[in-house]
């Protein structure tokens, strides 16, 4: 009568290589073949291993960072079967939980090189540093930028299913296209790449075939969703996930105990292994019933909560740094808003690169204000002044003045310009 | 010692072309003379025509905007002089609360015709169309749009500093290269315009030279705020604006019932008349205190609050609807987010350009929630379940199906094809 | 097709006395004639006396608090018609606003003398005390109690429908036996009294026997709702009244600008003259299908936030001041949890009468939280600390250390001892 | 640098019966000695036993629940010494996270039979019952009270500083003068009790004295906290308590998964074992600095969430179920309160015993509305909506009408009348 402990549905090994592990994956591809089974409404934990796969370590240099290997990265626990699912249908996955390990109470966030990664800011911040962030329950502080401590909205950052052959030929040809024709002159999309593929317990035949075809995950894409970076699925969220395949081939990983919108630093979240727990449970021809073409979600109740009138909000514009109007361009103005922030708070001592990782982990709210009123799109950031142990509001720095104070440093590269 | 009723620092009068009341004006620029005198820390009612300052009318048709003249809307309530303000302070604009003239308890939103104005989706509903909205206390119901009812995010569309000669000169420079060099095939800016130029109570010389150089009202800017439709600038909050002449000629307008983040439709919000009330303390060399470059701000305590589990929430990627993979995109990411809800609610009955109507001024919240996972920009939009009489959740489809029912008619023109 | 301006239902003269308003009266009867008539689901105004009938003034001395004449107060707009109510069915109230009148734009909140009303500690504080609020749109703030500002939950502290015949006699019986059993040595309620009787617009006749019969005003009572100070029906919510006579003959008044858990200086909420807006909707055999005995209510949407993060909570036990041990008894609980707030706070320099005025008013949350661990019932009571302007966290105390300030002083008697 | 896993300060063995493990103890006493160390702002995990200590099972009878040894319950974790606190200081205990053990995720609610225990409505409810809970990460349900499932404010329902021998005295005194004058006719208090006594790890003679003096756990008491049964002291919440004996002796026990306001039927929270992650810092000389007589706290951020409007709240007054008028009487209104849901859920199929278990551990919020009023006191009790999977709102009940459904059974004893 009385159910037992929850079933681990999939174990990790935090001191064996991603790379050689067959539960996991880096690929998107139908024929990766199924590492475990869920039931539906059956709960499971899932454990996962970090986004890099333990490349990045708890110490005080960013080398590690810089010479991280890109291709080797995303390895996600499953494809899960879910039994009963097939094309048409939609699967919900209710998130009960997200733990990190109780052995590793650390995540990390970072910046990537500028030629190795990059990031949203990586012209002005173009070199790798990193932060590491200590857990104490639910909440997290790092030594590399003290003076702030906040609670998770701890969340994967990856959810998907498993794409069917022509929902993948659809995201090569789309990608491949963009990268055929953009002027951009920086990389704009990945394409399959043989090199580090990890099609789980795939035969070599399959294996070369999944390097030859499959999808990265580095994108979110809105046919499963994938690496959509969205910090609000967290404890008791439900996700709505179409199916393309027989048997759904439900895929998690890339583990944040916190993250901003945005994650503007690329590797912004708090990153970290661990384990989530589930329930998914099986709407039958969900895809027509819900008219879904792209995933759905609703959040869960355990949010941080600040007033609203803790939040200090910065607004952002489509003028760029050397004051060049664009027409109604979201980025430029998102861009904008995170520079008025690090200006703000290098006031009181942090360095640009402190901010700019406080701002990729910590759980600012941004929001797309107004997008009509050409050729100003405007974008607003919404940073919680309790995650600070000083007063950083607008009254204070009246009444007290503002001082900048020996804010200490994140972890930079051994070779540092 | 008791203090009297709040002073009324600025009237309207309704039955009057704003055109024709000098205390009002629709250009920025630093000649226009202040309309009246608020003083640091005095609370005032300032009262404010609507945005289109009149042409649109409380009926079940949408010829009104079809022929609105947009060269006659933004008839902002000022400048204020605030004595003692001077370039380089800060004025900090409390609002007290925002309300409809009890005599005129209705507002409305409006698609605006592809050639007359436009919008963010005006490829796909390029005519004009209109919901009247009826203010009950805090709710507002629309005739046109059946099923929905929700308490307001009440607030101005605009408030703003005068800019300086300077300020002024670096706006017209980086609008006018913009208007030069577009390749888009459409109007990216407004340039300065005589046409229908109002300059408040200024002489005909300085009415013509604001024609001249004056800025135009509709896009928000970064040096003084403006248009920047931001719906959390509600009842209780504080909003930070850099002065830039001696004064500030403090502005506001375009006062809103609602509206939701981005305001998709333009004229999305649910436009009215009515009055703010404010209380503006003023920051001595503020700029430099909190290190300013654009306005800041706390919103109030008193914004409605659904519960995290009530918002159904979109997600919208950097795909195109024709499958164009474009380079971390958000607007072209938003719009897909805006078109995931668009396709979910006609389920329901509702017609397009109700839903884009509803999407415009309802308290949606538009999130930036990835922004770096090439190629994909990911955004988000919470729609709150509980403003609809009828349950839209998927659970409530997936127990009950769908069915589409009447659900009426937005007003659209009399020659609609 | 456009509804004009919202339908005034019921107005009052503040300069001519509540009683010889007809529209008003201070009794509970069937007999009182309906003032006026409310359609269901019409929206209609209904101003308000304030609940002391114009007795107390905004000045700097608590004579008029002193002399009030309790006798003379609870002027209660109504009763209302609702056309096609019947006994057995169920209105629900709506509260759509709840607004000052403009020209009045302030309340006040008095300690009353031990003789002359009472109050939950007038042991420690017998003495009558006042404080008056000037309002500044959503905020009120005291010259008798500064360094305090805070968003009103605007509400009013009676509701309640006629009473049939039979009701009326239940409560006349019970609370006639309270009276002629109690043991306390105090008024312990109130019966009929035909002094200063107001029954509306009734005859010579009824309103002397509505003066022999008729309920008072001051307590809430479980048939009907009444006099129940509940903070949370305030602007947005939804309030469902048990229906006793034909045309349920609903009342309203007791406009409180804002009031903490327990009013507990029981002229405790920020008292003040304004209008009501409503819509009342009809349960036809509401109080089967509800079950119902007692009103229920849902609170609005728009009520003040703080995070929880931010509400400094007190304990209280049931151990009283003398150290006397009581059985699980919440009201001494309660009256602790007060003290204790009023010692923490009494270190900044307010005084006892300040800070009794202050937890009477201030959107306090009180809390039963253990009622079942014999002998220590347990209550909490929250204090939102964003409502000071100076930090009074025990982290600040900690930090900077404690130091009382010269807070002035509240209104007092003139022959204060 | 890094740190590495939290230290886990104390353990338990599920397996062993609590009263042989010398790192818990049973009674508040100055001599019972430390059972363990943990240093001021050290991170640490305690393990706790379940307040019955394993008495009751997961099953479907409530016969362990009636044969229960009331005097083998509350073995609590500790005393734990906090190096460097001396009497006067304050303790600032922050709850970092709170978990079942993986291995036992389910917990209980009880009703104890009138004569073993009892609670707030054992005249309505005498016999034993129970449900069990089963949880799912942040969610529990049950199969003893079907259609309810909601998040848990997961919350210890003990935690105090040892008593000096003092503060002992004092509360034998008070209690035991209770005892002895008491005229209800029922326990009111438990005086010390040698039988049973758990003094961890003393010796034989001080045992005799703790068992002769130890003051029982059932309470919580003003000077400490202990068992207050607070809800939210939750995750994240930081609890100040003053310091009686060098050393502080810190304990801590009696975990609850969640627990409604009141804790009404006495083992009313969800019940269980598991580890709670504390930080404590230290705060010399606190007790003068706060001017604290009783503990206070700060709750955390991440309290589950429900919009006010999805709140449905009950009201209730003091005249008791035989229509008998009491005096301002709030244990009389809360019991009020609590019949009045009891009879509105009754009608959708629950039985009386399934409502009170679920009024006793869900997250109810029960309010002291009124208190001033005479002689009625109001409270009120706001029951979230969105735990139920059905609609209970009264609009529902308008729309759909009420059916009562098949609802199955709490767990009752096999000699039930």
């Amino acid at each position: 009568m009385a159910p037992g402990p929850i079933r681990t549905a999939l174990k990790v090994d935090l001191n064996k290589p991603a790379s050689e592990q067959p539960q996991l994956h880096n690929r998107w591809h139908p024929d990766i073949p199924f590492a475990a089974i869920i039931n539906p409404n059956e709960t499971a934990h899932i454990q996962c291993v970090d986004w890099t796969g333990g490349q990045v370590k708890n110490d005080d240099s960013a080398d590690d960072v810089l010479n991280a290997d890109l291709t080797k990265i995303h390895y996600l626990s499953g494809p899960f079967e879910i039994p009963g699912s097939e094309p048409g249908d939609v699967i919900c996955v209710e998130i009960q939980d997200v733990q990190p390990f109780p052995e590793q109470p650390w995540g990390f966030t970072a910046v990537f090189d500028k030629n190795n990664g990059g990031g949203f800011l990586d012209d002005l911040y173009p070199q790798a540093a990193k932060a590491i962030w200590d857990f104490e329950g639910i909440f997290c502080s790092s030594r590399h930028i003290p003076g702030v401590r906040f609670p998770g909205l701890i969340h994967p950052g990856i959810m998907g299913t498993a794409p069917s052959r022509e929902v993948l030929e659809e995201w090569n040809r789309r990608e491949r296209e963009l990268i055929n024709t953009t002027t951009l002159g920086r990389t704009v999309a990945h394409p399959p790449e043989p090199k580090s593929v990890h099609a789980g317990a795939a035969t070599e035949e399959v294996k070369e075939r999944v390097g030859r075809e499959g999808a990265r995950t580095v994108p979110g894409r809105p046919e499963h969703g994938g690496n959509c970076d969205i910090k609000n699925l967290s404890r008791g969220s439900k996700t709505y996930l179409p199916v393309h395949i027989k048997g759904a081939g439900f895929s998690v990983g890339d583990l944040h105990f916190s993250q901003g919108d945005g994650e503007i630093s690329f590797c912004g979240a708090i990153e970290m292994a661990g384990v989530i727990t589930v329930k998914i449970s099986l709407m039958k021809n969900g895809m027509e019933i819900l008219g879904m073409k792209s995933p759905i979600f609703l959040p869960g109740p355990v949010e941080p909560q600040f007033g609203p009138g803790r939040m200090l909000t910065f607004e952002g514009f489509s003028v760029d740094d050397a004051g060049k109007q664009h027409y109604l361009d979201v980025n430029v103005a998102y861009r904008q808003t995170c520079l008025r922030i690090i200006e703000y708070l290098k006031r009181f001592g942090y360095s640009g690169e402190q901010i700019y990782l406080l701002l990729s982990c910590a759980p600012i709210q941004g929001h797309v204000a107004g997008i009509v009123d050409i050729p100003n799109a405007c974008t607003t950031i919404g940073l919680p002044m309790d995650i600070f142990d000083f007063d950083i509001s607008p009254e204070g720095a009246l009444k007290n003045g503002v001082k900048a104070v020996d804010m200490g440093s994140c972890a930079y590269t051994s070779n540092r310009k």
